[in-house]
This record gives structure tokens, C-alpha cells and sequence, in this order.
């Protein structure tokens, strides 16, 4: 094991190795954004993108120039000098040289294989490729850092010429030598022993790890390589890249930090590292893992029984940190094993003060019994919870009331019409409203006739609207009626909630989850 | 290293931890099902649930004893005896031991703080209870389990304690003694340290580990283990489970198979991975995770570029194994054709002889596409796509044709009347048959109409039954409609068969998939 009083240097890669995952791209103003909140964190290189391989990066590597950031280093990437060519008239590196970032990250061939079968070349000529093109950058003033491409795989197969190939790199000036496990299939103990080799070989440069998550352990194997001696590590937030993905750093900096008590430049910024998450899905227009580890909605999460009531008992028994050190919180959920203490300690966190032994608490757990066994599952639609919890302990009376609604569904084949229309009867106070819409299907006629009776009354609700909708069956007992449980996720642009609806009839079931995210959001206000 | 030449055994708990993960559960008959596949694919010990927590779990250790499994072992899990109580008049102690099964795991605790806060009792109490618990269920005939609660919090806070616990264990005769990171935040170097102490200690038990994913670790700290000298392996498939999930099964299988060479009993069925994986997922009604490694659609996926170009050339400089080894298959996107080889495979494997570069399957691989983009997805509803291979290689015309329908729904609350109608009418031949029926939904009440119209032609269509119906919202590109996906699955009471139907109308999608089940019963006969 090394001295853990190194500081780590954290390298993001979200910008260009993350982009290479599948259904993953940034536009050029995302880009930037996260740039700045990458800066922001306190995340010390930035690697923007491949000059040259898009338009997008080079607009990238225009504008970011502009940005004043406090911390943070931009590196451009790209690769080493092309075979029997001088440095000097090689396109590609003029082009890592026309991005005018303090850092320049250039990849080169580790592996023989590599080396004579795809870049055609000589064992010779790719050190020199590797040489010269450091070399050349650092004489240009740029900071480099070296990625040996299949350094692993090309040292399982050769370990005089890959660790040859750093030699090259370091003789030309490197910053530091990265070992890249390029397809991801390293080891813990294989990779620890490699890593530490090459941390003994070269004390002139410092040692880079570049992990992928092929095996499931992207984040494991760069903790290894630290552990080993490397001081800096390249990932992506969220886990995003090629394939299963780049080491998760947002699961990598806290690791790093919490558990292996390492200084690195963002430890005073970790409380921000869920909103950072969040942040870098959003602008990628991803939707959250929400079981990601450390900063993931469920990270913290609780079914009753047994965990909730002790975790009530024994804060620290049930979670390995603090949620708040990274932003995050400790939630309770609901489940067929749910008791008082767990409902009351739900009713807390939404600002509901009850009794754990109170008689309205029993009245209201009989009421949940009775919900569960028609099909209701309140567990992940806590909208629907508080609508019910609410309405129970009398906070707030429902603000409307259905009196009756007709949807039809209308399909010609000859003229290939098909069309769904609803129309609702709702009344408010004293008032009844009498709406008539249509859409392209059941749910969403019914939404706007509902939306059409609300809007006058309740103009707030023009900002919500239905992001998902998830259908099941669920099995009551033998011989009886099957029932439908719906679930739907509502938006207003900043939250987003979770209803469920349940019955015999799919159209009253979905009209119970509208029903309460509408009540959700108007109990809000 | 411990000598790599010991089998490993594998322990799934995806019925039983799995559940406690946020959005997870699964029917008894899912349930059930779910135990079949890990039995045929080589699982060695199915962790079933808690008797006694829920009826579900209840029903399900009745139901499992009639299942006649080849070689896996069901175990049902607990916890030790209650403080001051003899064990044999414990009411848990007896629930587990009424679940019949050949195994019964249960946890105890290690950690003084959660004998003195949360047991409310004494050091030499809980020495007791543990032993006790674990010699009354070995007396009655079981294989007993030990799973040590908090084993690595308990250790650090104080070993000697912590050890007595698993000697306590030991001493009443368990086979195993499975150390638990309970809280997920073990860091590798750190766990593989105690495993090591454990091992050495206990050489007359197996030593198991169960791990979670809290720190992003849960696959490395297993591996880790079973580095060290653990022989059984606890953990769910895809990663289920509380918070951020248990140990990821379906990444530590192929580790420890491919990559670490050990003896498993699945090893030979390994092609069946990802099968497995999907099809868990598919009975608790959540979405794949693409990202998945090992198991993924994006595991062995690559963009276009240097990769998917380098990936043509050296085939496997981006893949740390062959996607086949486990059942998944490269994918190079952008170009991302379902070819002609495995279309003409699957025709096969049906009893259609195509020829693969036919101008037949051209065109039937055109149409595919379409329908993909459409939102149909044939990869889980093989009766549908054999419906629309029949239909394009005019093996067979249609049995009937839709002329139109309508369906209505009408809810009024005073009454609390709920009502779907449905009205169709249908071609079959020259006659044409118009008929109307009700249910207490939509789409029953157009099963019923359909059933109608078919019964004097077709009246082996008596019966097939809709047995399972899923539904959920596919994100198309920026601005478009939503597209609902609908699946089915119907049986004839000897076979079961899944179809789909898409589109942006929910009932017009279901209406595609109940007419994909009946064409497909009526090309059987």
C-alpha cells in the first residue's frame, strides 16, 4: 500500500470518453456548462473533447477560452504523430495545438498487436511516434499527459515493450503516464501488481489510471490503482462511456475522499456532489439511475421492517455515511411490511407531525391495509401518499371533485382513424365545470378534459405535465378479478412525483394516478 | 491469494433482498418462476424470502416444495431466536423451520452497539441466541446458514467480539459463516484482511460473503473475498436490492467464471447469462439496464470511430471477452441492423426454411427496421414477430381482418358505476360478424367483442386466456408523440406465448397484441 498523504489529482472525461456511450451527446452550450460546474467542484483537468473529430468540438475548444475558471485545467486529446511522418507536419497535432489548452492528453500503442495490426507500423517507429509527439507538444509549452492505449492487455502480452512505450513518453517530457484498461476486463490483484511496477519504474512522472466498468468494476479498480500509487485518475460522472461505461468518478471522489481519507482539490465541495450528478444528467437529458451509488435517489433508501425500524434506532447502523456529506438524504419507504413508525417517521419528512400511537395513526394504518390489498402500492409513488395522508388527518380537503367522466376509443381500419375522446364532469366549491377534449389515445383525452374543468380555477397546473406512465398486472388471490395498478411520473419543470391509481378498469385506475398528481401539486402551493 | 482450484458455490437472494430494493417485487407465480431458471441455469443455494414477514412469502414456501428442482437448494431466511426465550418455543424459529425447506439461513448480530441498542440485550445473550438458533435448526435436519449482520462495522469496533459471534455459530454447527457488509462501505483492501482472519479461524465451515453496492464496490469486494478464501458468493440478480443494491450476481458469475477460472456449477450454462438477466427483469416488470456490464444491449456496443473501425480490424482489442461467452452479442451502432444470419435463424428454429440473402429477406429486414422505429420491440414478444414472419413470407394470410371497434368507458361517482363496452366488428372471409361486450376494463371488454365475433369460426380460440398484460411509455426522439408499448401474455393452458402491439393509442396497442395471440393459436393448429 502507498502513503495515502499524496493528494489525487481528479482528470474528468465526461466531455469526450463519456460521449462515447451509447445515447450520450452534449451540445456545445451544455458543454460549457459543465465545464463551469466541473471548475466550480474543484475537479483539476478537464478533457474537452477531439479537436478535429467533430465541428462541435472545435466550437468547444473556441469558446471555452472564454471562460474565466477558477481551478480547473481544459486538456485537449487526441493521438501521437501518424507513422514516417515528422511531428511537425502532422495535421492532428497542429490541431491539438490550434485548441491553445494548458494541457494536452495524447494516447499512443502499448500493444504489439495493436501496433503491427491496425496501426501498421514497426515496434521502432512507435516509440518514436510516441516520443516525438510529446516531446514536441511540451516544447510548445503544453502540459502532456501520455494514455497508454491497452497498457494491461499490452503488458500481459509484453511487458519490456509496453513499459518501453512509457519509457518513450517519459523521455519526452510526460506529465504523467496513464495505464489505460481500455476494454475493462482487468482484475483487482492483476492491475495492483502492474500499476505498481510502473510507479517504481518511472518516480520522474506521475501515474494515471483510466478505467472502463466492462467487469463491473471500474470504480474498484481505480481505488486499486491508487492504493498502488497512481495520483491521478480519469472517469466520468455518472459512469457514462463507451460500452458499460468509464470509471463513475461520482462514485471514485467520494471513495476516494471519505473512505480513503485522500486530499484532493473538491474535498471541501462534496456536500455539492449529487447536485453535480444531477446536473450532468439533466444536461445530457438522461434520466437519473436512481440506485446509483452515494448520490442516487435510493442511495439512502429504506423499506420498513426490520433496516427502518433499526435504522431509526441506530442512525449510523443502515448507511455507510452521512447522506448529507454528498447531498444527499436518507428516505424511508413503504412497503406491505409498513408499521406506525416508519408511517410516522414518512409523515415527518413531508412536515406532517403525528403520533406514532395515536388513534387517527391506527385508523389511518387500517386505511392503508385496506389500500394495499385492492392493489395500491404506495412504495414509489410517495405523491399519492401524502394525497391520502393528507386527506386522512384532515389538512386539506380534496380542491376537486369527480362527479363523472365517458372515454372513447374509435378505430376504422378502411380510413385508419383512430381516436380517443373524454369528457368530465368535475365540480369545484360549488361550481361544476363540463368538459369535452380528444388526443391520440385514452389517458391523454382524459388529462385534457381534466385539464380544460382545472385550468380557470387552478392556472398553476398549466406547468405540469405526464413524463411516464408504467402499467401492471398485479395477482390477487385464485378466481378472483385481476387488477390493474398504474403508475404515472408528473413534472412542473423543476420536480418531478411519482401517483399510482389501481382497480379493475386500466382508464379509472390512470384516472386516480392524474387525479393525485393534480392534488400533489395543488396541496404544494 | 488463496489456491484457485476450490469450487465456488453461488447463493441468490433476488427473492428475498432483492425485494427490499425500491420498485421491486415480484408475484408468487414470479416468484416461482424466477426459482425454475435459477435452478436450470446452475444457481446452487435460491434464498426464497422470510416466512413469516409476508403472506407472499408464506405462499410461495408452500407452492416451492412442488416444484421439482434439479439441483439447487431453496433456503428460507430468519433470524436468531429472541433474547431470554427458549429457542424451541421461538414463534420465527418455528415459521422457518414450517417452510420445509433443506436449507434455513439466519443473520445474528456482531456488532455490540446493535446488541445493546437495538437487541436491548446482553454480549453473553446474543453468543447464546446465536448458538442456540443455529444447533436447533441443524438438530431438525437443516443445512444452516450463518449470516453474520454487520460483520465488518462489528470487527472494526471490536474483533474479539465479532469472532465469538462466528465461533458461536460455528459451535452450534453451521455449514457456512456468510460475513456481511451490511451497510455497503468496505473498502477491497480493508475486507480482504478480515476475510483472510476468518478463513484461517474457521476451518472446519465454508465462509461465505454477502456485499452491497453502496460504495460502487459490491462486485469487487465479492471477487475480493473468494481472493482470500470465501467459497460462497451471496447476491441478486442485476444488482437488486435495498438502496443501491446487493452484490451484482449477474457481473460476479462471469468474473469469477471467466476471469478467475473457479469451478461453478452454472459454468457450463453461461451462455444462458444475459437470457437470465433479462428475463428477471422481465418478470418484476422493470426496464433492462442497457449499461449493464456483462449483460447489457451497450456491453458490447461500439460508436462509430477509431473503436467500432479498430474493433472490424483486431476483433478483440475492445471486447475483454467474446459478448458470446455469456449469451450477448456485439452491436456496432449507427449501422445497427438485426442481420440476416440471425433472422434466418430464428425463421428456422420456427420450421420457416428462408434463404439469408434472399430479396424475401431484404425486404422483411426493411420492414423490421420500420417496425422497431414504430416501437416494436420483438425481442421479448416472439409470437408477434412469428406473426409478422408468417405474414410476410405469405406463409399463411391472416385468419381474420378488423373492419372497426369502439370502446367506451363511463365512471359515475354518485353511483359508483364503472363500465368498458366495446364494440366490434370483423371480417372473416366474406362473412362479417359485428358484435358488442362489456368487462370491467377496456381492453377485456374488447377481448370479450373479439371472442364474439371468432368463437363459430375459430372455436379452439375458447381456450386461450389472457394470463399477464404490461405496459410502458417509449421515449421517442425530441418533441415527438410518446409511443406506448404493450405486451401480452396468453396460454392455451399447456403453452404460454408473448405479443406486442405500439403505437401512441393504448387500447389500439393492446388491440395488436390480442390479435397477434389469437393469429398465433389459429397458425399452431
Amino acid at each position: 500500500m502507498h502513503s495515502n498523504n499524496t493528494k489525487v489529482f481528479l482528470y474528468d472525461t465526461t466531455l469526450r470518453d463519456g460521449t462515447q456511450g451509447e445515447g450520450i451527446s452534449f451540445s456545445v452550450t451544455a458543454k460549457l456548462e459543465l465545464t463551469k460546474r466541473l471548475d466550480a467542484f474543484g475537479v483539476d483537468y478537464i478533457e474537452g473533447g477531439w479537436p478535429g473529430s467533430n465541428p462541435r468540438d472545435m466550437a468547444y475548444f473556441e469558446a471555452v477560452k472564454e471562460l474565466d475558471l477558477k481551478h480547473a485545467k481544459v486538456a485537449a486529446f487526441g493521438s501521437t504523430r501518424r507513422a514516417n511522418k515528422p511531428v511537425g507536419e502532422d495535421a492532428q497535432i497542429q490541431l491539438l495545438l490550434d485548441a491553445e489548452t494548458p494541457v494536452v492528453t495524447i494516447f499512443g500503442k502499448t500493444w504489439l498487436l495493436h501496433v503491427t495490426d491496425v496501426l501498421r507500423t514497426t515496434p521502432e517507429e512507435n516509440l518514436a511516434m510516441i516520443k516525438d509527439s510529446v516531446r514536441y507538444l511540451v516544447e510548445q509549452g503544453r502540459e502532456v499527459i501520455y494514455d497508454a492505449e491497452h497498457f494491461f492487455d499490452g503488458a500481459k502480452d509484453n511487458l519490456e515493450y509496453a513499459m518501453a512505450t512509457l519509457n518513450a513518453a517519459a523521455k519526452g517530457g510526460a506529465r504523467y503516464l496513464t495505464l489505460c484498461d481500455t476494454n475493462g476486463g482487468m482484475l483487482v490483484p492483476q492491475l495492483s501488481e502492474l500499476a505498481s511496477k510502473v510507479v517504481e519504474a518511472f518516480p520522474q512522472c506521475g501515474v494515471g489510471i483510466h478505467c472502463h466498468n466492462d467487469g463491473g468494476l471500474g470504480v474498484a479498480l481505480s481505488l486499486a490503482a491508487v492504493d498502488h500509487g497512481a495520483t491521478l485518475v480519469q472517469g466520468c460522472l455518472n459512469g457514462y462511456g463507451e460500452r458499460t461505461g468509464n470509471a463513475n468518478m461520482t462514485s471514485v471522489i467520494p471513495n476516494l475522499a471519505l473512505k480513503m481519507k485522500r486530499d484532493l482539490s473538491c474535498s471541501a465541495n462534496l456536500a455539492h456532489l449529487r447536485e453535480l450528478s444531477v446536473g450532468c444528467d439533466d444536461l445530457a437529458n438522461l434520466p437519473m439511475d436512481s440506485k446509483a451509488p452515494w448520490v442516487g435517489k435510493s442511495a439512502f433508501a429504506h423499506k420498513g421492517g426490520v433496516h427502518a425500524n433499526a435504522a431509526q434506532k441506530v442512525a449510523i447502523s443502515y448507511e455507510h455515511v452521512c447522506p448529507e456529506s454528498v447531498g444527499n438524504k436518507q428516505r424511508i419507504l413503504l412497503s406491505d411490511m409498513a408499521g406506525g413508525s416508519s408511517v410516522a417517521m414518512k409523515a415527518k419528512q413531508m412536515g406532517f407531525d403525528i403520533e406514532e400511537k395515536s388513534p387517527e395513526m391506527r385508523s389511518f394504518l387500517k386505511l392503508l391495509k385496506e389500500q394495499e390489498f385492492k392493489g395500491y402500492e404506495y412504495e414509489n409513488a410517495d405523491a399519492s401518499f401524502e394525497v391520502l395522508l393528507r386527506r386522512h388527518f384532515h389538512q386539506k380537503a380534496d380542491d376537486f371533485f369527480l362527479k363523472n367522466y365517458r372515454v372513447i376509443t374509435e378505430v376504422v381500419r378502411e380510413t385508419g382513424e383512430i381516436v380517443s375522446e373524454a369528457a368530465v364532469k368535475l365540480r369545484i366549491g360549488d361550481a361544476v365545470y363540463h368538459n369535452v377534449a380528444d388526443s391520440s389515445g385514452p389517458v391523454g383525452a382524459l388529462d385534457h378534459a381534466m385539464r380544460k374543468c382545472l385550468q380557470e380555477s387552478f392556472p398553476i397546473l398549466k406547468t405540469v405535465r405526464l413524463v411516464d406512465y408504467k402499467v401492471r398486472i398485479l395477482e390477487r388471490g385464485m378466481g378472483t378479478e385481476e387488477t390493474v395498478q398504474v403508475r404515472i411520473l408528473s413534472t412542473d419543470g423543476k420536480d418531478t412525483w411519482w401517483t399510482t391509481g389501481a382497480g379493475a378498469n386500466i382508464i379509472e385506475a390512470s384516472w386516480e394516478a392524474l387525479r393525485d398528481s393534480f392534488l400533489y401539486k395543488l396541496a404544494q402551493c
